[in-house]
C-alpha cells in the first residue's frame, strides 16, 4: 500500500495531483502483477473456452448452464454476492418448451460512498466446428504467434476473464476497488438475448444506483489503435419458411411434377438485395436519419484504410473503395445479409433431394432512425407481396425473429472520458471515437434500465474473426486490455 | 425334387407343357419356403441396413468398404466366386485422393448350356440422420404396419437381399438354378457410380456371355400394381462455387462493405428455373425428342391418378393436374431441381454469418435426346453469361459434376417378357410398362457392355420414399418381390 501525506489536507489542486500520483503508483503495481500473472489469466480463458456454450444449439443447453456456473464460481471466489436469474422458457421449433440458459447477476461492493459500475458480458458463443475450416479445435484455446485461438476467445469470454483478472489482481495487492461493481453476464446473447430484457425490466430496482455502465463486447476498428465506440447498428432477423411437400422427395421421382419449396425460397431471397448491396425492400431508405455535415466530417479523421480492410477480411472486392463511404456503409447505413437455408441439402458432395420444407435466414442491420417494428412491418409486407406475385400453391410463413435496436450514445460524458484516459494510460494514444456495424441490443436495454450512457470499450482487434472460423484474441490485447479495465476503475473513482 | 417322365421324349408341345408344369411345381415349392423363411430375410436386411454405407459422406468410407465385405461374405456362403474390383481414387474437395469404395463382381454358375443373367444392385445409400425428420433410427430396420423402415430398405439393399434369398431358397430345395448368375454390386451409385464405367469397360470380356441383364433399383408407379420400366431419365449435376472472402465474416462487422458470395449465388440459382418448372437455360428445349402420336397414346392407358400422386408425395400442389401431362413431366420432359447450398448457415436458429465460400447444388433430369455433354455445355455457358451480367468481383466456378445418360429399352424382347410373366405368376396381373423420372446411369453402361436390353424390374412401391426421410419397403413387396425374382429365373431358362 502506498500512502500520501496530503490526504489530510483540504482538498485542492495539490491533493488532486497527489490522488493522481497515488493512483498512478497503484496502477503501476497493478500493471506489473497483470504482466506477471498473465499465463494464469490465459489458463482461465482456456478453461472457459473449453465449455461449448453455443446458445444457438439446443443440444448444448447443458453447456450454457455450465458456463453460467463457471462464472458464479469465479465470482464466489472473488467475494461477490451472486444470484442466478432464471430467464423463462425457450420455444423450440417442435413446439416443446425448455428453460433458457440463466443469467448471472453479481454484486461486488455496496459502499454508498463509491460510484457503481455495471459491467455486462456474455458467456455464450457462436456455433463452431473443426470441420467448418478451423485450423485448431475451436474449444481448445491454442496460442500461436501471440494469438489465442478459440471460440469465444474475443467474443466475449476473453473480456469477461479480463474483468475477473482485474479484481483478482487488486485484491491480491490489497488495493481497495474504488467503485462498486455489478456484473450482468448472460448466456443467450448470440441467440438474441432471449429473456434478458424482461429480466432487466423486472429487476430494474437493483440498477437504480448504477452510475456508469460498460460493455466490453466489440472490437477495435483496426489492428493497432484502440478506440471507443459510441454507436452500434441494430438488427432484425427473419426466418422464411416454405413448405412444398410433407417430406423430402427424390428429384428423379418428383422433379417436374410439383412447385419445389427451395425454388420458391431462392427466388424470394433473390429479391431482397441487389448485387451492389442495395436493399430492395420499399420504405426502408426513408427511415434512415439524414447525414449531417458535422457527422460527415467525423468520418474524415478516422484512421481507416479500405485496402487494408479488404485484405483483413480476405475479401475479393468491396462495395466502395472510398474511406468515408465504406465507413458509412458499416456504421450508419443499413445492410441486408443472406445467411443460409435450413432444411436444404448442405453437406459435401451431391444429393438429389427436393427438400420438403426449407427455411431461409437473413437479417438487416438497422441504423438511426430505423425502428425494429417499422422495419419488420415493411419487410413482412414486401415478402407477402412477393409471395402473392409468385402464385405458388406452396405454404409460406415469414417470421420476424430476434431483433435489437441501434444504439447511439453521447461520448462527452464522464463514462466515455474516463475510458479514454484509461486507454491513453495503457497505450499512450488517444482512442478514435468510432461507431460499429454490429449489434449489441443489450446496450439500449442497459441504457434504458440505468438511464446512463453505456460505454462500449472494446478489447479485441478488428481481425479477431468473431463469429467466424479461427476466432482469436491477441495475447497483447487480452493483457493490455486487462490493464485498461484496471485504469478505467481508478479513473471512474476520481 | 420333382421329375417329369417326358424329359426323355423328343422336344415338342407335350414336353414344353411338361416343363411348364415342372417349373410351376418348383415355383410353388420355392414360394412356400420364401414365405416360411421371410423373417430370416428381414433379419438379413436389418443386418445390412445397419451398415451406414453413405457414399456421399467421405467420413463413412469404411462403412462403404464394410458393406462390400458383407456382400462378399453372403456370396461366399452361396458358393459364388467373388472378386472385389478396386475402382481407383476419389478426389476430395481439399485436394486429397482416397480410394473409392470397391465393387463386387461375383459369378454363380458357369454352365455353358445355361443362359447367363447379369444382376446389378448398389450397396450404398443416401445420407440419413434421425434429426432430419426420421421417426425411427434410419440405420435400425424397424417394422411398423407391415412396413420395413430404414435407409436402403428399398434403395437398394432390400432388392439385393431378395436376390440372395432366392439363391438360398433354391439351394435349400436342391433346385438347380436354371441360369448362370453374374452379380455386379457397387457402393458408389448414390455418388454418381464413380469409377464403375471404367471398371465395366476394362473388364468388358467377362460380360461377353451375358444373355440378359436386370436391375432391381426402381419403384412401381403406384402402391398396388407392379410394373416394368423401359425408360429412365438421365441426370447432370452441377456445383456452383462462389467465393467472396477467404473465410466467414460477421454480418455486423462486414455487412454493407462487400459483395456477399451467398447473395451472388442465390441470384444465380434464381435464374435457372421459373415458378412453373420451366427451365431457363437456353438451348435445352430444342434437344428434347418430339412426342410421337404412338407415344402420346401410351400415356392414356397407364393406371395413374394425379390426385393420389399429390397425396402420396404430401405435395401442396402439382405443376399439372392432368394425367398425361404429369406423366410426361415425370418421364419424358427434363426437370431442374435446386438441392441446396454447402457452406452457408444450415442449422436451426439464427446465425449472423456472411459465408465466405458457398457451393450451390442443382441437377437437371435428361430425356431423349439430351446428351450430357451438350447439356453441360449449354448450362455452363448460360451460367458464365449470367455471371458476366452480375458484374461481381467475387470468384465464380461452375462445375458439371456427376452425370448419367437417359435410358430407353425395347420392351418386346425375352428379357422383358419373361419378367412380365414372372410378375403375372406372383401377382395375377400383367404389369404396366412404364418409364421413370429417376436416373440409373448404369442401365446405359450395362446395355453398352453387354449389348443387351437391361430389364428394370422394380420391387418397391411408389411411396417407399427413397432418398427421403422414413424410407421403407413393404414386407409384402419384399417377399412377393423375392418370389418374382425366382419366377423370373425359371422363365428366362424356358
Amino acid at each position: 500500500m502506498v500512502f500520501c501525506n496530503c490526504l489530510l489536507e483540504t482538498p485542492g489542486r495539490n491533493q488532486l495531483r497527489c490522488f493522481s500520483k497515488m493512483s498512478d503508483e497503484k496502477l503501476d503495481a497493478i500493471f506489473k502483477v497483470i504482466d506477471q500473472e498473465q499465463d494464469s489469466f490465459v489458463q482461465q480463458l482456456a478453461e472457459v473456452v473449453a465449455i461449448k456454450s453455443i446458445s444457438g444449439d439446443i443440444s448444448l443447453h447443458s453447456e450454457c448452464v455450465k458456463v453460467v456456473e463457471w462464472a458464479k464460481e469465479r465470482l464466489d471466489k472473488l467475494g461477490a454476492e451472486t444470484t442466478i436469474w432464471p430467464l423463462g422458457k425457450r420455444n423450440l421449433p417442435d413446439g416443446q418448451d425448455v428453460d433458457l440458459p440463466p443469467c448471472v447477476y453479481s454484486v461486488l461492493g455496496r459502499d454508498p460512498l463509491k460510484k457503481t459500475l455495471l459491467v455486462y458480458g456474455h458467456l455464450d458463443v457462436q456455433p463452431a466446428d473443426k470441420d467448418d475450416g478451423w485450423n485448431t479445435d475451436p474449444f481448445v484455446l491454442t496460442e500461436k504467434d501471440g494469438k489465442l485461438f478459440g471460440r469465444g476467445s474475443t467474443d466475449d469470454k476473453g473480456p469477461i476473464v479480463a474483468w475477473f483478472a482485474v479484481v483478482e489482481v487488486m485484491q491480491k495487492l490489497q488495493i481497495d476497488i474504488p467503485v462498486n461493481l455489478v456484473f450482468v453476464l448472460e448466456a443467450m446473447e448470440e441467440s438474441g438475448s432471449e429473456g434478458l430484457d424482461e429480466a432487466l425490466k423486472k429487476n430494474a430496482k437493483v440498477f437504480e444506483n448504477v452510475d456508469f455502465a460498460v460493455i466490453t463486447d466489440n472490437y477495435w476498428l483496426g489492428k493497432n489503435k484502440p478506440c471507443l465506440t459510441y454507436g452500434l447498428r441494430g438488427i432484425s432477423y427473419y426466418h422464411l419458411t416454405v413448405t412444398g411437400a410433407s417430406q423430402d422427395l427424390h428429384s428423379g421421382i418428383a422433379g417436374g411434377t410439383l412447385p419445389e419449396a427451395l425454388n420458391d425460397l431462392i427466388w424470394l431471397m433473390s429479391q431482397l438485395v441487389d448485387g451492389k448491396g442495395k436493399i430492395l425492400v420499399p420504405g426502408l431508405q426513408e427511415m434512415i436519419a439524414p447525414l449531417t455535415d458535422e457527422e460527415r466530417k467525423r468520418y474524415k479523421d478516422i484512421d481507416f484504410n479500405p485496402a487494408d480492410y479488404k485484405k483483413e477480411m480476405g475479401a475479393q472486392g468491396l462495395l466502395s473503395n472510398e474511406k468515408e463511404t465504406l465507413l458509412q456503409n458499416r456504421w450508419r447505413n443499413p445492410s441486408l445479409s443472406l445467411h443460409g437455408i435450413e432444411g436444404a441439402f448442405s453437406g459435401w458432395g451431391s444429393k438429389t433431394v427436393i427438400p420438403g420444407t426449407v427455411i431461409g435466414k437473413f437479417s438487416i442491420r438497422l441504423v438511426p432512425n430505423m425502428k425494429n417494428e417499422d422495419v419488420d412491418k415493411a419487410v413482412i409486407s414486401y415478402l407477402n407481396d412477393l409471395w402473392a406475385k409468385r402464385g405458388s400453391p406452396n405454404v409460406f410463413k415469414p417470421v420476424a425473429g430476434h431483433g435489437g435496436p441501434y444504439y447511439l450514445a453521447d461520448c462527452e460524458g464522464k463514462g466515455y472520458q474516463a475510458a479514454a484516459t484509461a486507454i491513453e494510460k495503457v497505450f499512450g494514444v488517444k482512442p478514435d471515437f468510432t461507431r460499429e456495424g454490429g449489434s449489441i441490443p443489450v446496450a439500449t436495454s442497459l441504457q434504458e434500465v440505468t438511464g446512463k450512457a453505456v460505454v462500449l470499450l472494446p478489447l479485441g482487434a478488428c481481425d479477431d474473426m468473431a463469429h467466424s472460423q479461427n476466432e482469436k484474441m491477441n495475447r497483447s490485447n487480452f493483457i493490455q486490455g486487462t490493464k485498461v479495465l484496471a485504469a478505467y476503475l481508478l479513473e471512474l473513482a476520481k
